[in-house]
This record gives structure tokens, C-alpha cells and sequence, in this order.
């Protein structure tokens, strides 16, 4: 009867590390979260793109140099030292840095004096249930770092197109990236929802068919996640329509158009979401009328026996009684040549009749009460 | 007990094709989507209007010289290399185009330089089920391109007014043609939604008299279907007050009153919706309120059964009772002359009793258990 | 159980006139409307004023050239054509009389370029069912023209003052008689929701004392029927709002104060019709948790019968069997002097100690199963 | 079980007096209501403040040349001439003349040329029910008015505050006075709420612990009582919000401040109000959960009864039945020397198993069916 | 089943202390509240930071002259007229001062000429309750007051920082300061929310598990408290907002990017709390429909005893009747042979059959009755 429920550690876990009264633009590391693993890739210039491992800033400022645009993606986040490097090379403000670790940002545009600090997360299902990984993203003018919590995600499509040099991507500037890594996070919530679908319909017909106390539980995990996932989508619709508008001038007028594209992609997400959670609320009210049903049918099934029983054994119990046929008038039925069969008479015309009154008023008959075993 | 539910295939469908992280800009058709079928409609010049159906676009190329404006229509959106030719013939925007493919798109207006790109969603009733196909609209300073997702719409009479040389439609320009069309597409609801306030009627009835479980079904069905128009109709409304309000110069002032005209009928639409949104949620209360009413009806015969043959049966019982009725207190009633009718007195009286009570309290009498068979 | 809605047909009737796809600005009357009844009433000039029935757009002509200020008044819109007539001596855009005639309008204000066209709904009950017909006004610089659809209206205290030279009617603009004309019908809704509000008084206390099935139809049409007021109304106070704004130089700024004032009472009729649609919708709470309360009682009848006596019928039983009593250990108590008697005192004291238990807890006493036959 | 609601017979009375058409600007008093008692209170100047009620306008005359500011208040509204009187004498605006008279005004502030109209209502509990009455404050440059229904208000601390020149009150110019009949009023309310916080708690207890069908009722008086504040409060919020920024140069700068505290008061109510609506609304949730508990309850008592006494009364049954025991194999039982014995073990053995299956599952024990007599 | 709520007496004490129609700008402490208890904390200046508490305002005057920035909190405000010299000392507006000493403000953010106010409120759990204390702010040029309702709060971290010379909380402004304050409080939610998160966890588990009474009112105590919490944060989030903004000259521009994180801590804060509000709704539907369950579970019992023993109880009723069986028709079955093994073989068979019936229903079988004891 009971569903085990993933806990959401992470608030707790980051209130362990980081109690209420923490200075600000402290830089804690989960000691327990992957160490940073460190990819740059270089493009854009008139030599092919370069991709590689990197261990040291150092090694990251000789492949600056050897390229005008390049993209630094961090993952895993268990090493405080390692981001702060990172930041530092990059000049990135410190209260973003610190929002990189406390990964339970909401989505968020931030403008800084030379730099672009975007929060989005995306979907990252674990163990069967539903969650989504912080993806931080720092625009600037030559170059796009990205820090996620662990490895793998939904950008190598991304890789793959500057990888060969396919699309836009390569040309344009570090802001199309930014569009592309935003755009492939947003199409990823399309199957996650598409799935939710599926989940919903099936619930609805075990709601009807099969109504168990662990439906309610399942429906209600449903909606948590539902509402996990309208957490990640509500915002970050706000800030790429922020984005869109343009308010930055590291935005080009020209990407603009694709930033309304992805505002599009979300607004479409987020009605398939709501059309969800509507759906998802409908099902507590199909379990509970078909529970309403099913008590019905039990009473009916209860009501009938005991109307044609109860008046049957009051019949027989009357044929019970031991009065003294001497006298006549004590119970002379006892004596007749037909009396048992009398009774019998009795008892099957009062009980045919009350069969006759309930198929009538429908309580009984074919199809009625319901399939079999559920 | 079950409803068979057209799963709504489009998206998962569309997921295979394209799946997450496509490159923006691609045009991926759905092989198995009807083939396009163009057809070319020129009118506003001297001579009268030509319609025709095109295989190339040469032979559009050489129509649009014959006509200082053209309709150009394309059902069907089975073959991507088409769409594609017509796009680049007319200058048409990449983003456009791919959305006019990915046939999804919630009602919207995008501005591009020198073009109009108008989503707008038609009514088409399928197998029974209510859905709404995709109606991309373009609009130029010469022409006007419409791509639908199947042959059969709700167009025939704007083509009858060109083709009569009737109305405002051929004296004036493109824009007061997609005022027509969107007018036809949006006056299309209105039989739709009458039907759903006739069904929604029916149901309330039937939830009041014959309630079983397939109408929690049938109204959550209805519920969906109202969303899907909700889906098409809300945010067409922004669309069309966007192009009444005229931030493009393509829709010129004179046209605009009447793209007001289109804007109020689709507000009356969204009352006319809402309102019946608002009804379907009553429907639910009152299924279960007619459940709650059927439960109390049948637990009162079950308590009248039992209120009047349990003591029936008890007094029967007692003089069922062997004692020894040689000791004078041991049931000296068996032995009474009258003893037997005076039982049947005391069941007499005591039944009618009970009968008179619960009649007094209304659980039974006249009219009491509803009507017959449901 | 059943009760007949009166469907509403309007628009079913509107569809079959005017199919989907119908060219704007197209007039269609409804041939089974009222014919139309147009009245004249000149007022404003030095000589007094003059009101008359006239039959044709010439004497019209002629009225208008005698009197400063006209106001014509058509009651039935049967005859497109005299519609058309009006609407062209006055010069009235086309769209609005096509408003005119669909006479399903929410209330608007369309600013023309010579001329206001005002839609607003009067209370109209009919056959015991509460609707609203249409009231379309044109305000000019000299006259004001109301179509109506059939006769019998609100005005009539209005064209009272005319008459009778009384108040600012006669001696202010024609915008003053519009106001005056919203004004009226904007004040015949008071009478209406004060209805209501007994309405939903009686069926509140019907909800307690004798919650049936028809109840919920009847709660549910007092719900619709609000819900038509509120479409009448609310669009209504936009409307209106419009016009104390003075955004058209038609209505003078001394007329504002008073737009402002008719605004004042729809902001009034809209907080009341809330509070009704508010206790509309507690009125299902309160019928199903009596219908619930009502359960509960007749369980409680069925379980304090059924404990009682199905214990006694166990003891009655018990020596009803046949056991051979020569065995003195088997049921010994049937030849006890007393046994009959002894068997009386077990049964009367554990039917006294249910009873007492049950009176206890509250389940039996004065005042419990609720008032009599409801 | 029926609980008898004031029924608001303020709207009716005013329908009757002034029906729909009257002309606006038209006073007509209630000649059933108070008549009115003018008192003034002179204060401000050199001499020390002046107070007493007078009679006549030139007594009014008389009185404000005496002082340079004066404070009039009107407690009654029987008598329209009265009104006008004083109306003309300050040249107050005869529509806003009208709104004191009719009583239902929502809060609201009105700006004309050179005086301010301002709406407030008061707390004003009448036999045991909660009610408003409507304070109708006219500020001058030199003046206050205030018309209220009755006499008895909230204002006497004020006028205490003039009395003993104490404050700003007596300093200050006539805004500062308004801001003081303002904040009487708005603090009135927290005694109010605060017993409606009660209230709400004593109705809590008695939902879980009496539950009985008259408690729905008062649940729904409470609610209605709450929409009511919630009527005179809500507006009051944005009017004294527009003072508070101060539009009007009748409010000096100096008490815009006091205003905006005023304003503070109004959203701490306001937030008071939404809490305890919110339970309110709680309440019938509480309310159903607990009697459908107590269903539970009834329902596990008929079924331990009837699971326990049903096989029993089965079992002696058997040994009731007539065989002819001649017949070796017919009832051998009836004969053992031990078979009442063996019956009575059977029977204790299978009503303990049960007993016993019941208090495994929770059905019986300590503690289970709740307390004693609700 | 009764849980003790603690009742908010505040509102009653404060309304006993200060009467409705109190003059603004009146200040009366409550004689019951903690004595002040004053200390500073001076720092920002060459010599390092000093921290005392002290006595009288000539101490703070002396302690003001030694330091360029002070920050003095005052903790306890049970002597209105220690709270009116440190006001005075600082030229703090007096309906500011009354806020402080009337604590129930919501959060606000108030402009005076040369000073800010700040309410905010800081979670305080007293007695296993959830509640909220009020912190007044004020920010100067050079000084931050702050007043607390009693000692212990959450800004120790604070103090800490300065007394460490640490972070950026000695070397910026006094609206750095003030910034750190309210990041401190609005971080203490963070632990308090996260508790409320497994407690309506564990709240849900018993919804379904173990069902009863007092878990009702557990629910409506969570959503009071969380209703409670939202009213100190939901304000908050728009006071911090105001602050980040920047609408006063106190707000130094590179304070203001602190602000807004600040302000997403809240946007973060309200997320969870929404969501948590949504889960507290959920919990009465899991309740109930908790409830309904186990009423179906119960009833099936019932049945299934009813069903299988009326019709066994029948049967050997009939064998119980005593007609005279010289007649050869008369009961001949009880002078068979085999005659008590036929009755017991039908009693078997229907039994059984019932039993089989029963299981192919799904009504009875394995893990179907629900767990043990709850």
C-alpha cells in the first residue's frame, strides 16, 4: 500500500553545508557531488574547431588564445576551487558563482556589467522518478561556459553540430550557442511530457477499472512531478522571453528571432503542462466517483439479499413456533394436508416478486454489477 | 465500462521524426502525411480571376506574373522539398517554415521583415472526435500563402466570393483575404460549440437519471475536447487583437476595423467556451450528487427491510423456543387458546407500526424510490 | 425528477440563417422576428416635443428637419431591408448593423468615425426563465438611434421625462440620452438579482429540510442563469468605463460625471451577482452534506435495529434448539422452573444495555433522526 | 434545524421607494429611516472649539462664520429635504447627494471641482448579526460633512481628540480630520474580526466533535458575514489608497502619510480577511471528513454485530432443524451427551475468532469509536 | 481527538492595550513584553569595531561620536518610552515607531525624508508552533536601528561577520548592513520550510495508512501554518524587490545586486511554499478519499457475511418448522435417510458457491482487506 517517495535531499543536504547566516558569495562544494570534469571546445576561427579534457587554468589560457570563441563546459560540481578558478579566468561575479553550487535555483536571467548569467535546468530522470539538474550559463562576449551537476546531458547535439561545422552554430556567435544549448534543454521536456501523457491515460483507466488505495498515491506523485517540472518551465518562459526582447547588447539583434523561437517552444510546453495538471486533477475525481459507484453496487448487491432473505426467514420462523395444536385455532396450518407446500408457495411467489421488483427498478440484471475481478 | 480514447499521436509522432536537439531550421516532413496539392488563385488585376492547380514552381513563377495578386494554397504537408520551394520562391522566413511542418504551433503572429507569419488552428471533427488542424497563414505586400495539413476546409466560401467577384474580397488587398480567411476559420467554431452545448445538456441528463460509470468518461472526454478549443481559440484572440491594433504595415487601417469584427467574434467564442468549461465542472457535482442520492435511497430500503423483519423474526424466534412448558411460567402462551392469533396481532400491529414511522419520516410513500429502470 | 431547460436557440437558429463563411457585412433578418416598429421622438428644439410612429425613411426625413435632436427607436428586427434604410440615412457603418441584426452580442462601445456604436443587454424574462435581449445604440452629433429586439423595453420612464420636460433629458445632448438609456436598463437589473437572491434564500433552506433530486437541477439553473447576467454585465462595466474615460469627443465632459455614475452602479450589480454566484456555489455543499447527513442518520437506524435484535434472535434461537434433554448437561435451563423467565431477563437487559449504550453516544434521544416527513 | 437569516431588506425597500427609471439626481428618503440630527463642531480658530446641534441652515450659517473650519455631522436619513438643505449649503454635487441617500454604496471616492466625495462603511452589528452602515464624508476647504444611517457611531474618540485640543486633530486642516473619521472607521473592523477568529475556532471544534446539520448553516452565515466585510473593506483599500496619493490638492502632502498608514491598517484586514475566509472555506471540508468518519464508525459497529451474530444464530439454527433422529445418521449430535456443550464451545470459539480478527484489524479496542454523547 | 491550538492573542492584547479610535502616532507598549535591552555595535572607522550594551541615551550619544556607523538593536519592547528616546535620538517618524511597538505589521518598506523603514518578520517557533516575530528596521545615513520582540534571533551570523572583520559587512555602507539582516531572515525559512516538507510527508503516509480524526485537524494546523508563513513572506518579496530597485538614495547602487539575490532567495522561498500549500490540499483528498476506501472495505465485510449466512440461516429455518408429517407431503425430507446430509450438502454447495462468487469479484482473496491494526 505503500509507495516509496524519493526524498528531496537536496535542500537539507545544502542546509548541512551551507546553515541559514552563511556570508554571501561563500563557495561551498557538496563533498559528496561528482569532481569537476572540464571540456573546452574552440571554433569559430578560420582554423577547425579544437575539443579537449583540461586540468589547469593554465592549459585553458593557452587554448583562449588560440581561438576567438570558445565554449567551457564544467561537470560536476564537488570542487569549490576548481569553479572559482574558472569564474575568476572568466571574470564572472561572485554571487553567480555562488548560485552555480546552490543548485536549486530557480531559472533566471541575471545582467552583469560584461557578462550574461542564465540558470535553466533540465530534466534528469533518476531511479524511475522525475528530477531536473541546474544547467548554469555565463554568456560573454567571446565565450560561453556552462556548469552541470554530473556528466551527460541533452547537449551533444550541440557538440555534434559544431563538430561538424553544420548550421549556424559555428558562425554565429557565442550568443547562438547559447540559443542552441537553451533550445536542445527545452525540446528535451517535449518526451518527458509526451511520457506524462501516457502515465495520465493509463491512470485514468485504472482509476475506473482497477481503483486501489495505491492509485491515490500514484496520482499524487504524478502531480508532485508535474509540479516539479512547472517549476523549471514557468520561469525559464520569463527569462528566454527576456532574452528575446534583447535587453542585452550580448545578444544580437539577429538571435533574437531564435530566442522567440525557444519563448515559443516553452509557451507550448507549458500548455501541454497546465493541460496536464488539469487532467491530473480530474483523476482524484474519477477515483472517487467510481469508489461511489462501487459503493453503490455493494449496498445494492447487500440490500437485495437481505430484502428477499429477511422476509423469507421470518415466514419459516413462523412455522417454527411450538404452540399447542390441540387448540384449533393455534397455527392449524401445521396440520394441513398442503401446508408445506403452501409455504413453499409463499416463500417463492414473495421472493420471485421481490426479484420481479428490483429488475425492474434495475438494481438487478445483466451487465449490472460491473466486470469481474478487478 | 471503457471509452476508447484517440490517443493523440501527433506529438509522439513528431518526436520520432525530429527527435530533441534537431538543428532549428530543418525541414522534416511526415512521409506518411498526405502529398502537397497547390493550388494558385490570382485576382485584383484587370482581367478576371484564374484558379488553377500547379505541379512546379515555374508554372507558379510565370501565374504570379499574370496577376498583381496571388492565394497560393497548399494542402498537404507530406513532401519537405516542396515547402521548401515554395518558401524560397516568396522569400518565406526558415523558422516559419519549419513551424508551418511541426503542425502543433499554438495560434501566433510572428513579424518579419517583409512578411506576415499567421498560426491560426481550423476545426475538423475526425471519426467522431473533436481536433483542430493547423492553418499557417502568410501574408505578403502581393500575396498570400495558406499551407493546411489535409485537402477539405472550411475555405469554400471566401473561394466563392473571389470567384464571384462578390464582396470586398477582390477589390481589396491581401490583407482583407486573410481577414476572410481567419473570419471563416474563426466563424467555424460556432456549429462546433453549439454541438458541445448540446451534448453537454444531454449528458446533465443523463447524470441526473441514468447515472452509470461510462459518463464520468464521456465527461472528461468532453472536458478534454473544450480544452483542445481552448487550446486553438485563447490564443488566437491575442493573434487578431495584435493584427487589429496594426504594428505591421502590411494590414492596412481600413482593414483593421474589420480584423476587430474577427477579434469579437472570438471573444464570444471564449464566453460561450468558458461558460461551457464552467458547466462540464458542474457535471461532476452532479453525478455525484445523484450517486450520493441513489446510495441514501437504497440504504433506506435496506432499513426498512431490516427495521421491520428483525423484530418480526425475534418474536417468531421466542416461540420457537422449546421449554419445558410443563412449569406454568415456562411460556404459558403456547398454551393459550388464542396464543397463535395473538402472535399474529402483535407482528401485525408491531410491522404496521414501523410501516406508519417510516412513513411519517418520508422514507416511504408515493414517488419516494425514483423512478423505474434506469 | 426532470426539468425542461428551455435551449436556448438562438444561435442554433443564427447558424441556420447565416451558415459559417457568410460574407461580412451581409444582412440577414430572421424572418420569425418581430417586423420592425420604428418611433421617432424629436426633442430639444424651441417648440415642445413631438413623438410619433412613422413608416418610411422619408418621413423620417422630414422629422429630422423639424427637430434639433431625434431619437429613433426600432423595436423588432424582422425586415433586414428597413434596417438597412435606417442604417443608411444615418450613416451608420455596416459591420454594427450587421451587429444589429445577430443579436448575440456581448455588450462593446466601436468607436466610428462620425459615430458610436453602444451595445448593451436589458433583463428580459420570459416564460419564468430569466435572458437578455440586445439593445444596440448609435450616438451622433444630433441623434441617437436604438434597435431593439421586439417591443416592450425599459425606456419608458425615459421617454416620460421627454414628455414631461423633465430633468436634464430635454435640454442636454444627445449623449445625455444615451446615458439616460444605459442608466435605465442598467438599473432594471436590481430588480432582477434582488429575485435571485430570495431564490437562492428558499433554495437554501430546501437544501436542509428536504434535499431531493430535483434540487440540483434547480441550484444548477439558478447557476446558469447567473452566469448569463454575468456575460450581460460584466463586459457591460468595461463598456461603460469607456465612455466616463471620454475617449470620444461625442460625449461632452459634463456627461462623464454621470457615465461614471451608471459605472458606479454596474461595479454595484457586479459585487452582488459575486456574492450570489458565491452562494450558488456553496449550495451544493450544502445539499450534498445534508444529503450525506442524512445517510449517516439512516444508518444509524439500520445499526442500532440490527444490534439489538440480532443478539436477542441469537438467544431466542439458541433454545429453539432440539437437543435431547434426557443428558442433564444438554440445555438443562429448559426445565428450569423460571427458564422462560430467566431467557425475558437476558433478553430485556441486553436490549435495555444496547439501548443505553446507544443513548450514550448520542445515537438515539430527543430530537435525533431529524424533523418529520420532509 | 432552520436558522433564520436577516434577510437583506435594505435593496428591497429602496426598489420600492425608487424604481428603476427614476430620474437620476432625484433624493428620496426613506421615510421609515431615522430623521436626521445635525450636530457641528467648530474648531481651529482663535477661540477654543464649539459644539452643539442645530436646526436650521441659518443656524448653520450663523456657525461657520464663527469658525474657520467646521465639522458637520448628519446622523439619520428620514428626511431627503434636510439633505438637500445641506448639500446646497456647501454646494455639494447633487449624484453624490443622491448616493448618501441610497445606503448600498460600495466604498468610493469621488472627485469634484472643489470638494471630495468619499464612501466609507462602519461595523455596525444589529441583533446578534453583522451589518455595515454606509459613512458618507464630504471634504471642503474649509468643511467636513459626514451623513450616517443612525446615531451611535465609531467617531467618538474623535470628537474627544477635538474636544481636549488634543492632537493633530485641532491643528491640522480638514483632511487631517477626514484621515481621523477614516482611521476610526478602518480600526472598528479588528474588534470585529477578531471575533469572527473566534468564532471560526469554536466552529472548528464543533465540526469535529458535535457535527450535527445546523452547523452547515452557520458555517454558510459566517461566510456570508465574511463576503460582507469583504465588500466594505476591499474597496475601502483602493480608495484610501487613491487619497493616500493624494490626487486631490484638497490632501495636503503632510497627510498623505497618515493616509498610507490609514491604507497599511486596510491590508493588514485585508490579509485577516483572506485568512479567515480560507478557513472558512476549510470548515466544510472538516466538517464532511468528519461526518464521513463517523459513517465509518456506524458502519463497523453493524458489521462486527452482524459478522459475529450472523454465523451464530446459523449455527444454533442447525440444531433447531426437525429430523427425525430415529435415522442414525440425522442430527447424531442432538443425542451426545456433551452436544449442547460442543455447541456452546463452537459457538464462543468462532464469536472470540472474530472478536478477535476484528481487533487485529483495528476495527474494536480503546479509544476506537470516538468519544461519548456529542 | 481535540488538539489545543494556540490561540494569537496578540491581536486581542493589543486591541485591550489600544483601543479602536487610539490617536495615530500613540505610543503604548504592553507591560507584559520583555524590557528593552539595548546594544550597539559600532565599527566602519579606523579603530576596529566595539560592542556594548547599554543603559541610557547619553551612553549612545558618547558611542555615536566615536564610530562612523552603529548599528543598535533593541530587544524587547515593553517600555514605550525607552523605544520613543532611541527614536527621538535618531529622528525616527513616529507612526514608524508605532508599527514597532504594534507587532503585527506585515512586511513593508516605508519612505521618510532621511530614513528608511523596513518590517520584516523572522520565523519563531514557540512550543512546537510556528510563529513569527516582527523585525523593525531603520536605515540612516550612518546608523541602522533595528527592534526585535525578544532576545535570541538569527542575526548572530551577522554579528559575527563584524566582529570578524569578515566578508564585505565592515568595509560597505550601513545598507550593506541592512542587506545582511534581512538575507539573514529570509534564510531562516529555509530550515523551517524543509521541516514543514517532511511533515506533511509523514502527514500523507498516515492519510492512507492509519486514518483518523485527529489527523483533520493536523492538516488545517499545517495550512494555518503555512498560511501564516506566506503572510510574512509573500510582502517581503515585494519590500525587498522596492529595495532592489533602488527607489532611495540609501540604497547605494552596488548594494542593490545583493538585494536581488535577497529577492530570489524569497521568489525560491514562495516556490516551496506554494507548493507545499498545494500538497496540504492534496492531503484532505487522500483523507477522504482514504476514507471512502476503507467505508468500501467495510461495507464488502458485510456483504460477504450477509450474503453467505441469510440464505444458510433460510435453509435450516425451513427444517425448523413443525408441520405435521403424518401428512406425506408435509416436510418429507425430514424422514430421510440421509436427510441432514442433504441439508448440510446444500448448505456447503451455496456457501461455497457464494464464497466463489465472492472471489471472482475481487471482493475477497488475498491482501484485499487492507493492512492490519492501524
Amino acid at each position: 500500500m505503500r509507495i516509496r517517495r524519493p526524498r528531496s535531499k537536496k535542500l537539507k543536504r545544502q542546509l548541512q553545508l551551507k546553515p541559514p547566516g552563511t556570508a554571501p558569495e561563500t563557495l561551498i562544494a557538496d563533498p559528496a557531488a561528482p569532481k569537476p570534469r572540464i571540456t573546452v571546445i574552440g571554433y569559430g576561427g578560420e582554423s577547425s574547431h579544437e575539443e579537449r579534457e583540461i586540468a589547469s587554468i593554465d592549459e585553458l589560457r593557452a587554448f583562449r588564445a588560440r581561438h576567438p570563441r570558445i565554449w567551457v563546459n564544467v561537470d560536476g560540481l564537488g570542487d569549490a576551487d576548481a569553479i572559482r578558478h574558472v569564474g575568476e579566468f572568466f571574470g564572472l561575479h561572485k554571487l553567480a558563482l555562488e548560485d552555480v553550487l546552490s543548485t536549486r535555483q530557480r531559472p533566471k536571467v541575471d545582467l552583469f556589467a560584461d557578462h550574461l548569467f542564465i540558470v535553466i535546468r533540465e530534466p534528469m530522470p533518476t531511479d524511475g522518478h522525475f528530477d531536473t539538474d541546474q544547467v548554469s550559463i555565463f554568456l560573454g562576449e567571446s565565450f560561453v561556459v556552462t556548469f552541470q551537476e554530473r556528466q551527460g546531458d541533452c547537449l551533444d547535439p550541440v557538440r555534434e553540430r559544431i563538430r561538424g561545422s553544420r548550421g549556424k552554430t559555428c558562425s554565429a556567435g557565442p550568443d547562438y550557442l547559447v540559443y542552441s544549448i537553451i533550445d536542445a534543454v527545452v525540446d528535451a521536456y517535449f518526451p518527458v511530457l509526451e511520457a506524462f501523457g501516457e502515465k495520465l491515460e493509463e491512470l485514468e483507466d485504472r482509476a475506473v477499472d482497477r481503483p486501489n488505495a495505491s492509485i491515490v498515491h500514484e496520482i499524487h506523485a504524478t502531480k508532485r512531478e508535474l509540479l516539479l517540472i512547472r517549476r523549471a518551465i514557468w520561469p525559464a518562459r520569463e527569462s528566454v522571453g527576456l532574452l528575446a526582447r534583447g535587453d542585452s547588447s550580448l545578444i544580437h539583434p539577429e538571435t533574437r528571432v531564435y530566442m522567440r523561437d525557444a519563448y515559443d517552444h516553452l509557451v507550448q510546453l507549458i500548455d501541454m503542462l497546465e493541460n496536464y495538471r488539469e487532467l491530473g486533477s480530474d483523476l482524484m475525481d474519477i477515483y472517487l466517483s467510481s469508489q461511489s459507484h462501487r459503493l453503490n453496487e455493494v449496498m445494492k448487491v447487500l440490500t437485495v439479499i437481505a430484502t428477499i432473505f429477511m422476509p423469507l426467514s421470518f415466514i419459516v420462523g413462523i412455522y417454527g413456533m411450538n404452540f399447542d395444536t390441540n387448540h384449533p385455532l393455534n397455527m392449524p396450518e401445521l396440520h394441513w394436508k398442503y401446508g408445506y407446500l403452501f409455504v413453499w408457495a409463499v416463500i417463492l411467489i414473495s421472493g420471485g416478486g421481490m426479484l420481479a421488483w428490483f429488475y425492474k427498478r434495475g438494481w438487478i440484471g445483466p451487465g449490472n454489477w460491473g466486470p469481474g475481478r478487478p
